[in-house]
């Protein structure tokens, strides 16, 4: 199997990079004719082992542009790709070199991991070697005693490999992503078992964030296709990958996606450790639930959704609302507690839960399980009183170094949307917030994407770090590669519009290029420039589909014959921008007396070709 | 020719409405077999003939729902249309019945009015009868010294038919209609002579609504092709329709437009002033401006875009932007003004202006003809002055009675979007704001329905009357039939959006209707209450297309296996929503105690069936 569709430069040769710091090294696949395009390039940090990836584009007008890209080794012509033996283990000699971490036998796969059941005469895979053809490797975790996690590192003053690439990717200093990462305002989701990832950081100071979520079900598709869906999600831009399998082989399509993930992989432990008792909530208990998340932290997950908040007390608090409980972990846990009238075994066992995850650097993504899933029961007593159980939780978390953030909602129109960031800031802490949309009305199934990205961007400008995104499939069916496409896309416009309001340094420069491109009509450099260049060449060629309409000074609104923009250049040019600035009122009629009388020598004609 | 794919009613059975006030009288299709679906109903106001038509939604529980209908008399099985014929004349009545305007020979026909040299050999048309071959009428205006503008009844006092078919329409008491026109803060968009609309209302203290532009260009389209693009924004959802053709037939087009449209048409006068004189902008006057306006306000156009603040002072403000003027009709007249260094005939001539739309009660859409093309340019003063000149124009409109509202950006970052409408509404004397997006990004060509969908939603809820949509193709292409239906549906999500966190009376019950029918199951009613039932129904059917999924008490995402849903109708269930409210916490742990008994004794299982 191999990922299809990766994206293969147009280009190929170096250049250097305008807005990122450092040195750009190229990966270059040999095409040496053409300078229109982009290619994979990399910026250096202080190391030879550390470089952070960069997507290179070059402008027909001699520039380039350096933008975040988060499509790992498979947009690199250089790098030889395999999923059946993962990505190369770019952190490996990082986690080793730190000498905490210590290899050991793991705890034994076995085949109700897969959700076979134990009575299946199949029998079951017993090893990883039989989970994962690639290189064998035995889990790793914390030596006895010692603090692992980045959040340990930063409070103790360390900048780690994995901060400072991040802070190249961000365009800040390392100590910058030390401070927020000591102060609980950022994380760094990095399991030591997931040494493929290229670091991140999920923080309110840095860029927005974008999750993508995929996952089998019990109705339908296979492994090949979720490694797939992965690969396709980082290509368009999704920052972190959430596997939420719930069917048959749990164990090893989470598994086949960690080997080949270059970003940071969440799970619900709570969804595989469902399956394991066969879908009876009842039946669960804290030994089951623990001994999944160790399996999964053994694999590598680097952050784990975890229903904690969803307290006994607070159940009869949802019996009054419009759609009850939408969160698939949160109605498990309330089955649980109103089953055994007792307090959730997540809550009460939540300190121990603490030291697993601090051993491997699993961070905590603690889950809204309340969260309302209509526009009638946003901001309800429910939703709340479990947020202000996140808080208690979240420094329970920091008390045992382990990294944290904090889920949000749900359905809340657009009224009522501050008031969720505000209250979680304030009662967590600061933690980051990473919310699904929020979504601002019920009523369009199938553009749910859309009613979600206007909640999304501006929960986002108002301080949250990461967006869960939402197919055009929400609440309808299963995302297939067109909807995951589409999910990221808009989600990708949410974070980035957020990053403008918030005036994140250098995320203007991006509008900016392309801004430019589309005034000088450098229409190739428009599409190189786009969120989505595929789409945005067809969308012009659908309309003008010539070659030569690609350099024209015109556009299919208005045609050859009355351009805006023609118009404007004669404007610019003729008066000048720079000439214009501090310039008094007189000094401008008289500039633009004696502008009108060449202007009428010159023929009148404001749609003068520009360039030529 | 015959409109396509207008929507047939799934049922045909008479129902009475839950959500809109008056009696609703229902058009049959006679398949009365079916109660599930929706048929067009019609709410009664005090005379016979005034009808106002609603989407009645029937549910499978028994109630039915109203939704607001912008879908004209297309989907209505009981009016046979044609659109050689056009639609009724719904309101010549209710003018010939005020008495203040008479019919006269009009302006001949020409054939330059439809972009023909007046060199052509193949001469013209020459009257209406072969532009249309409808209904011969002749062109209405006010007999002398009478006001006729909806304006001019609702300051003296009187409510029109006009303004009680709106009143219903947004559930509000006809003198709230009366005083927002009267006061200028809404305008009722309503030519004399475009006897065919449904009446609508556009104001800051009634439902958000959205605009679809159509039209030819140069490059490409035909006549036919925009009649269905205006039949199929509108059965989407568009509460207005601009045609901005450019290229040939524009009399002719508008003319079919016209005819057979039930919603208000705005055009921009200017578009065809310009290829009257061959596109050669300094060769525009005055004259043949006027003439233009009197040419399309005797077809019928109900609002017309007027670029008259685009002042010769501020064309040099424009010079130092990355962008320049973006706006077609803002780059016209800075360049008319710049090849006679003159201050604009718009501007200069805008009462006589203002004396020609009165008699027609043509609407001003006072253009942002300086509007931003990029987020660098965003609130700059180029933009400002021009708004600063549309508050002045505002408030000379007003002295001739005219009905005034004024456009908005445009490329505008999120925190920068709040100023736009705060200072609107300050300038403009509250005068309705009617914007283009806001795009809140550059970077995300064939995306742009989304960047500006964004900004819409923001700017709808803090007060913008309404919103000009934006198809996927902006920046790119002419949108074809699909680009309009998205942009359509994507600009309703904005409004209603806005219309929840404007807190519209009765806005929520549309969103309460949808996530009820989704907490229970009921597929066909989530179906039919959506804002796009056809692609709903098609992305559920895509993952479990067999028909008993649809009657099916879970969905794809989770599988029959464990349903989030059904956990929740069993703590509903047990619990009560009613019995909870005022309980103490005390009686409530009691009762949760009480309850975790009852459900261990009914075999723990959280997942039964709900409704059989």
């Amino acid at each position: 199997m191999t990922i299809k569709d990766a994206r293969t430069p147009a280009s190929a040769q170096n250049a250097t990079s305008g807005a990122t710091s450092g040195s750009v090294n190229s990966s270059s696949n040999g095409e040496a004719g053409k300078s229109i395009g982009w290619h994979k390039g990399y910026v250096e940090g202080s190391r030879p082992d550390l470089r952070v990836p960069v997507r290179q584009v070059h402008l027909t007008n001699g520039q380039s542009v350096a933008l975040y890209d988060t499509s790992g080794p498979y947009t690199d012509p250089l790098v030889e790709t395999d999923v059946r033996r993962g990505l190369p283990p770019l952190r490996e000699n990082w986690i080793t070199a730190r000498g905490d971490t210590e290899e050991y036998a793991g705890r034994p796969v076995r085949p109700e991991d897969d959700g076979i059941k134990h009575t299946s005469p199949r029998g079951g895979l017993r090893n990883l070697d039989a989970v994962f053809p690639g290189r064998p490797r035995q889990p790793r975790r914390s030596r006895d005693g010692e603090a692992v996690t980045q959040l340990a590192y930063a409070r103790r003053g360390e900048i780690t490999p994995e901060m400072e690439y991040v802070a190249i990717r961000e365009n800040v200093s390392p100590e910058v992503v030390r401070e927020e990462i000591a102060a609980g305002r950022a994380v760094l989701p990095a399991n030591v078992n997931h040494p493929e990832i290229e670091p991140m950081i999920i923080g309110k100071r840095f860029l927005v964030k974008v999750n993508a979520n995929i996952g089998n079900s019990a109705v339908t598709s296979s492994i090949e296709e979720e490694v797939e869906k992965m690969a396709w999600a980082t290509r368009w831009g999704a920052d972190t990958v959430m596997d939420l399998s719930t069917g048959r082989n749990i164990h090893t399509t989470r598994e086949w996606v960690l080997r080949n993930s270059p970003v940071p992989i969440g799970t619900v432990p709570l969804y595989q450790a469902l399956e394991k008792v066969e879908g009876r909530a009842e039946e669960l208990t804290w030994e089951i639930y623990k001994d999944t998340v160790i399996e999964q932290a053994e694999q590598g997950v680097d952050y784990m959704t975890v229903h904690a908040g969803v307290r006994l007390p607070f159940v009869p608090l949802t019996a009054g609302r419009k759609t009850g409980i939408v969160s698939r972990g949160g109605s498990i846990m309330a089955a649980w507690c109103l089953a055994h009238h007792k307090e959730s075994f997540l809550y009460e066992n939540f300190e121990e839960l603490c030291e697993i995850l601090a051993a491997y650097d699993v961070t905590y993504s603690l889950g809204d399980g309340l969260r309302p899933g209509s526009i009638a029961d946003a901001n309800d007593e429910a939703q709340f009183a479990e947020l202000r159980t996140l808080g208690e939780l979240n420094r329970i978390a920091r008390r045992f170094h382990v990294q944290t953030m904090i889920e949000g909602p749900g359905h809340v129109p657009m009224h009522k949307i501050k008031e969720n960031i505000d209250l979680q800031q304030e009662i967590c802490d600061e933690a980051p917030f990473y919310t699904l949309g929020p979504l601002t009305t019920d009523v369009a199934p199938a553009y749910d994407h859309i009613t979600s990205g206007i909640g999304a961007a501006m929960i986002a400008w108002w301080g949250t770090a990461m967006l869960c995104y939402v197919t055009p499939k929400e609440h309808l069916g299963l995302p297939n590669r067109d909807d995951v496409k589409t999910g990221v896309i808009t989600y990708k416009i949410a974070a980035h519009a957020a990053d403008l309001a918030k005036g994140h340094p250098g995320a203007q420069d991006w509008d900016n290029a392309l801004s430019d491109a589309r005034f000088e009509f450098r229409w190739e450099d428009q599409f190189n420039l786009a969120l989505d260049p595929d789409t945005a060449r067809e969308f012009h060629d659908e309309t003008l589909p010539a070659e030569p309409a690609k350099t024209a000074h015109f556009c299919s609104m208005c045609g050859p014959k009355f351009c805006s923009m023609k118009i404007s250049h004669s404007i610019t040019e003729r008066f000048g921008g720079a000439a214009v600035e501090g310039a008094s009122p007189e000094d401008i009629a008289e500039g633009m007396l004696q502008k009108s009388k060449e202007f009428a020598a010159g023929g009148n004609r404001v749609y003068l070709p520009i360039a030529d």
